[in-house]
């Protein structure tokens, strides 16, 4: 095998990528893989497909916040959906990848971090000072971070990252790539599972 | 318990409605619930939520059709998508509530037939031969049949199930409703199972 890995590509604004992020680690160490964790942008993808934020849709926005809540109580995990969502996710995904280049220890921790602000704590990620908040607790420099967002080569990285998702096909969130093989869901997650443990069917 | 029933409500040309059929009453009866057959039409309700038909969709169909071809594998049932995909499945829906008032014994063979005539078979259910041998093989008069899906009666019935599939919120196939709890999505069928044999979490 060259690649033990599952890429879990997701808009940190999500809900179900929440929930996926809640277990993700757990389902890779019993499968032996690594998580590479690649957030993207929903607002730059859900045009290609003529989608649109899932909880301003009709109908389907009513179901999914029912489907959350029931979703939270099954796993046990905080949620609520705060008056800020959805929120522009741009700036906590280039803080993102800078961790993952400058300081790859935290970006695991600081994905939660941003998952919880947001869905368990309410708070708007895409506000500086709750980034900041959020940098601090995992003594991550903020003035560091908060200057790195801004930064033309941050930008870049996340923009290839987008480019990347779109070529790879990836238009919902949470998506998990494994072996070339794609999953879109939270509620895949099992298959995915099983098409580790059993490899190709 | 005043209603101990399964509704599964499905679009005829709907792939992952033909999966769930192929399981649907395995789950109810180890769940001692009964099948509630309730066909509808996707192309009427899709405009509400702005969705078109998923394997026209960019990116979306190229997954759904990837996503199918391995659910097939995995569950060992015979699959492909015809040429004549996705059809117009009005008049097999009229004829399923026809049976359902006059011969209720027929319901689900019908229903098993047409969805296996085109999955497994390639055939077009909008053709009236192909319903009128799917009719015969079951031992179902077929010009009785073919007479009944043009008669007011039954454009009636066949329009007030989708009107109320439309009243509970149904937006997509297979989509299951249980003592009022909704479920959309053949990868929810284990969800909906837990959701019976735990009760409301």
């Amino acid at each position: 095998m060259v690649r033990h890995v599952i890429e879990f590509w997701f808009d940190f604004s999500s809900p179900y990528a929440y929930f996926a992020s809640e277990s993700i680690e757990q389902l890779a160490a019993e499968t032996k893989r690594a998580v590479v964790w690649r957030p993207f942008l929903l607002g730059v993808v859900f045009p290609k497909t003529s989608m649109a934020p899932l909880m301003q849709m009709p109908i389907r926005g009513d179901y999914a916040r029912h489907d959350c809540d029931r979703i939270a109580r099954l796993l046990g995990v905080p949620f609520r959906l705060p008056e800020s969502h959805p929120y522009a996710a741009v700036k906590v995904s280039r803080a993102h990848y800078w961790l993952e280049k400058y300081r790859p220890q935290h970006v695991a921790s600081f994905a939660h971090a941003v998952f919880r602000a947001h869905f368990a704590d309410g708070r708007d990620p895409s506000e500086v000072s709750v980034m900041a908040d959020i940098a601090e607790a995992l003594d991550i420099p903020s003035d560091e971070l908060l200057e790195a967002i801004e930064r033309d080569e941050n930008k870049a990285i996340l923009k290839q990252r987008v480019d990347e998702a779109i070529g790879k096909g990836v238009f919902g969130s949470p998506f998990f790539i494994v072996d070339g093989e794609p999953f879109w869901g939270w509620d895949r997650m099992p298959m995915m599972r099983q098409w580790i443990e059993k490899g190709r069917w």
